[in-house]
């Protein structure tokens, strides 16, 4: 009988910090040891001339969620995590909204129905806290967190989603206490709102208004307020999907004073701009509508400079799919021919690692360890599953991706997303995942392997991006 | 036969980015694998409860080096490197000074001779530029670098070694040219002197007026300067021994705006302030002087937060070992009693570990990660040593500390230094490595058993902390 | 029959910008000429080897204005504009606010019965906008702001006050299109309720705890929110009341990008400290809760640079008095113990001038003219009174002061407002308004000659802090 | 006999702080009254319906200065102070520049050798510091300021004028003791040094290279390092000819920290971009090389801004006049066909008026009061002139513009300087100086009426942009 199940075999792996050429073996879907020359194994995988990188993380993924009368989500959790396991990831963070007056673990309930049987890469949930009531945060939070839900998500706008700044306060004191994260969508509701009234009597409702609606001093003042509450509190925060310099600025500004201040950025912010939400009145830029609005390419560099000098921890999609050419999608019926009813979000959970690889990796813009920290160790730091996930190392969970430089340009038909477009249609691609191991099974090797159901829902431990408290053990 | 010559057994492994229990095993020197439950090894460390660590880089220490009429240090290559090992460093990063109108390469052969059997540990060198003549901007350094010594060092203050800003421009040019990294002391030479002599007319002289001359703005200046140097010629620069709020503002202004400006902080910017250099005209401050001084407390948490930022990428000692008390040393005899006379630089190579680790680890100021890029990962990849240097890695040397925590009152009779003094006297210290081990062999396990002449001269290649270029192989 | 009513004779004449020695004619109540060695007039005023100054323009003014259940301010008009007058003021500015669900002109008509015969110098209203309604966005306030009434005023604080960010929009959305000036008052409600349930929860109830109830913090985050709205909106603001470092450097930030933004500082936030608040549980330091709290040293030193550089455009007093030992004021009866029920605001609109005039002028931290420009120049331009009020120039109303240097240490038993204390108890002034001439009667010099009703009302014009619209006359 | 030599009759008076309708009456070449309906006078100049303005102070004006071999100014002072007259000046400030070995006071005799008898309007001179022996530093330079030579001007690059930082500082200690303030052209010598030997080099030596040679980080280096040597000296500077945002943002730091750091620009980096250098080989562009070059449209907006916000206390021409189509000016003859050879700087002392008062007044850039400040007040206050010029007040001279407002392209036929160029040939002007009035005598209402040798030369007192130290009168 072999040491081990598999052996990944004269592959360059690289973490966060280390780039070498070793043997990685596996057994029982862990690493069990890297080194040099291992012996045999039942399953060999050839790695020669190959980068072994951890599995990709995509901590910021809508699936399944509801999103408003008659909107329907494109991708449920089968077709999302297919989606990502071809796209290089091994781990999917999707969300689980609390519904008004409800509580929490009935909506966690439902979600866990929808996704038990369905995936194919391992996930876990982040926690949307839309209704912060005296229960909610006196007694099922704390216990929530307990028991490894320790990811928050608030938002600062959307109607029925915003939370006032007393509320936000709440949530940001229940996480100082139980050692939570919360993440923090930053625009200001009232802005967007004054603003979208203030076009539509004007008669500016195309997709191009969108930006227009949600300008850069709406993100900047929301992410400046965000971060202030959380000083007020002393609590870690993370500010999610980070459009362009002026946010960024108050990130730099936080985190230069002190404050444990985290960010995250999303391929939208490096590879699309308000050009992409279209000129003229057609329907056409509803494609790329999400918030914060895609920018310039002057912030486009602003996101590049961020992610090399560590105002970044994570580069999520913020996959949020919905059909174009549908009823229940981007495209509206009838007579709500206006930017306000476009569903946000869009798809982008199995081009996000070849968008940053090719462009960030191959185009010299990062280093290789800095993609693995921003794409895999940084999330899994972030939100509690490292070293379990989010590198090669003795212990780890075998996710694991050999990635595969060949050129070519992207079209929708090579996606595995249930969505009928991709915002990044005819961008050159420079890099794709050759083989996507899971906990040492290989799901994607040119052809798929992958079983429904596999995937498994983990819970999740504290916090690693900062140290602990003096005395813990580190 | 064992497989391995050595296992680490049962330790907790960190680098840079992760930390998981597992085996070392150590072949020829170098690390073979990392796995659970490596087989036997002829010989086994047992690290039960410990953590396993890269070993120290302490990449700024001077040795052996003229430091004017009258002046010795303390130490040579073998008190040095022995005080080195006892304190957790498998690698040290001396200088090689130029001297004004002579070649680089006959200065690197005087200090081989001085070095080459006397090491403890591993070494490199890197160049002061004191003297940048065409020649040697045109043919010396070019081929220097070419055949490894790609870390050159440059000084904007100092008799006989502050270069103009010409001068240091044609030095960024080169290194521009060839790959090389150029470090800068930043403080402007004409402000210290000017404040100098204001100073001595008004009688000003004790050590405690060294402070007082060299002010923060005239640091904050030349980081300035530095910077805008590095940004007209586009080339990264690593600014040495940062010591407070204003210059730290300069670096993080220029990261902000893309530039690839690189920082180094040390001890005595963490532990010390103002006050050690004495508040009247005893002597007993000459111990402390060092450029830039230490500043006050409020400074030192700028330190902290640069640490745990990412504004500082390496953590060292800037070891200039001087005697107190000694005509060669920081107490002058004679009537050159002015803190002018004072030999700059204070000893600390084998209490730089020690400090940050009982501070910054146990103290909850920064992760256990953070430590070892900071003092061994960060270095390594500045100077082009990783990852033979820098981190645990299969195919890296075996560096290792193993660290043990213990609490005690430091005092100099526990130090190795030829050195009648340490800065830190006193200071209670919660860690000391127990194990230091150098290309797999064991030198201090409580007992000493390095050997002087087995340390080796090390070439350096390129430095890693930015991408490569476009086109190059990962 | 002379040529003018009066003449102040051989004094030396400031305004915003020059300084000057010349006699200074009035006649019916304006000045006629500005000369050298002017004719007799029936009236002649010494001031030989003294300063001649605009008459101060109080511009932050709280008089007979409902504070909460069971509070009542201790000035009422006549008593007000009596200490105003004695402490060289020749114009005051307080509010009317708009009661919950009224019409804002019937507020007005209710202000007006109250100061139409008791002033002693001259008025107008700010209107504190605590309703936006469509009505009053819509009808009253353009119609409002057409008769002079271009000043308005919201809060970000205060129950029944404050505005939400979709209000102060409206609002300044309606200014930007009549031409009125907004003043904000800059501090986050929901924060500050979150801090004060939590003190309250803890016990923390004494008057020292009303500082940790609203730290700056809770200033910076409520001035970078004002400045984005007036951003989005593209208007120019007046933050009111800043009280030191962080939201000084969002108002510069702001200026630096081009934005219109403008601010006030207080006597307060030079003058006091958190410790006047009391650092033990005793209610004196009630006499000095106001909102925002003072701060610190460090902080005063902040705004006095913001004096200085043109940061500030407006210096005020915020006069809000309520006596100290009265059921009605600061020192509650009952059980209402608690920082939470004193009514915010300090008195100060009798010592504001001799406090700057005495620290800033004649200790060499402002320019005599710039005590002009912020003291009666800079409040006349921004509230449209200007060159009618605010200097000394050929047509503009007889406002004078001349002012008297004497060194005396300031008791409440000098004033004249209808306060039980003074916050400034103890200080010591080195100068006193000598002579107060309002429309070119003396009211005071040395004796009170003011008539209770003299004092008119003004309605204010455009406010010429920025330039007019391409196209308008200048 | 009339009381009054002149009367200007029904004008609207502006001064740096205030407008207002008024009548303003001289007498001996002074201005004796301002106000209404003053009785006859010798001669009545109707100024119905115009603005009456402070003569223009232009205090950086270069006049028949040495500026290389075989180089020529094109203005003497007979053609430079009648072109002044005509552009609306009534004061200039030339240099008088010290050669290298030789004492101030024998260069200032040759200076007003040359000035005296020429000079249609007032002036004085800065004097350039080029060689501060310790003769200069220790005996001279006290003396003249003593004398009323209280400018002076220092620079940091060009050969032959650049200072170290180590004279500077000796400068500055000079200056603070003497109570003078110092000019300094801020840009960094060794890196123009370098980037002209590299880019000559590569061949790049057209016009357009002139601009490459000194890009935006040489002057925002020396800007830093220049507020750093006088913050080390703690005394106020003035930086010349700021060209955009990065000198700025280093200015507004400086004021934000409470540093007396003043700035003056220039109508060049308000209507010239890189642009007018030309973009190709031909020497065209030739005509407006000046230093610091021009940038770009946003940089012109952010000197906009500055002008605003007050960072700029001046807004002077730097008139240098050098004639384009001549052998001693910008054209060069033989093989010198190279942008370092191109005499630095360009004519403007005519046009700045009215090119500020088109674009910033009428434009609604600033307000006209602020254009007063600029162009008048400001330098009046900064090189000790206040008030004898600098405004319309009573004793002031009787220094005055009325202002015509009309449209009209400019030509360079129209200008009255001798050079053969104006950079600003096409620009549209909207206003013109219709009549100048210098010490009460008309020398241009149409027709010019100027005697050249009228101009007197005047001493400076001490700046008055600062308060006076605590004691000194006010």
């Amino acid at each position: 009988m072999a040491a081990f199940d598999t052996v990944i075999r004269n592959g360059t792996v690289a973490t966060a910090s280390d780039t070498f050429k070793a043997d990685v073996a596996i057994r029982q879907g862990r690493i069990a040891a890297i080194g040099e020359a291992i012996e045999d194994a039942d399953v060999t995988v050839d790695a020669s001339g190959l980068l072994v990188l951890p599995g990709g993380i995509d901590s910021h993924v809508h699936i399944s969620q509801p999103s408003g009368p008659g909107i329907v989500m494109a991708d449920d959790f089968e077709s999302a995590t297919r989606a990502a396991a071809f796209g290089g990831n091994t781990f999917v963070m999707p969300y689980c909204l609390q519904p008004k007056g409800q509580p929490l673990r009935a909506a966690l309930k439902d979600y866990h129905a929808l996704a038990d049987s369905a995936c194919y890469v391992d996930h876990s949930f982040h926690l949307i806290i839309a209704d912060p009531s005296d229960a909610v945060l006196g007694q099922e939070l704390p216990a929530l967190v307990a028991d490894g839900h320790s990811s928050l998500k608030i938002f600062m706008t959307y109607q029925d989603l915003a939370l006032s700044d007393y509320e936000i306060l709440g949530v940001l004191q229940v996480a100082r206490e139980t050692g939570a994260l919360v993440q923090i969508h930053a625009e200001n509701y009232d802005a967007i709102r004054f603003l979208t009234d203030r076009l539509e009597r004007a008669g500016q409702t195309a997709p191009y208004y969108h930006g227009k609606s949600r300008p850069i001093p709406v993100e900047r003042e929301a992410t400046h307020r965000a971060i202030s509450l959380a000083e007020l509190v002393d609590v870690p925060i993370l500010i999610v999907h980070v459009s362009g310099r002026e946010a960024v600025e108050q990130i730099r500004w936080a985190r230069a004073h002190g404050l444990k201040v985290f960010a995250e950025t999303c391929p939208q912010y490096l590879f699309l701009t308000a050009a992409d939400l279209g000129i003229d009145d057609s329907y056409h830029g509803a494609r790329c509508v999400c918030s914060p609005p895609p920018r310039d390419k002057a912030n486009q560099e602003v996101i590049w400079d961020g992610l090399n000098d560590g105002t970044f921890t994570v580069f999520s999609s913020d996959h949020a799919p919905f059909r174009y050419d549908a009823p229940e999608g981007k495209k509206p019926g009838g007579n709500e021919v206006a930017f306000r009813h476009i569903p946000n979000g869009i798809p982008g959970i199995e081009t996000r690692l070849p968008l940053l690889y090719s462009e960030g990796v191959l185009g010299g813009r990062i280093t290789l360890n800095r993609f693995v920290e921003l794409t895999s160790t940084g999330p899994a730091k972030a939100y509690g599953l490292h070293p379990r996930k989010g590198t090669i190392a003795v212990g780890s969970d075998a996710d694991l991706v050999i990635w595969e430089e060949r050129e070519f340009v992207l079209t929708n038909a090579d996606l595995h997303h249930d969505v009928d477009y991709t915002p990044y249609e005819g961008h050159t691609l420079r890099a794709w995942p050759g083989v996507t191991i899971t906990r040492g099974e290989v799901v994607w090797d040119g052809a798929f392997r992958g079983r429904a159901g596999r995937g498994r829902f983990l819970v999740c431990g504290a916090p690693s991006l900062v140290p602990p408290r003096p005395g813990a053990q580190p």
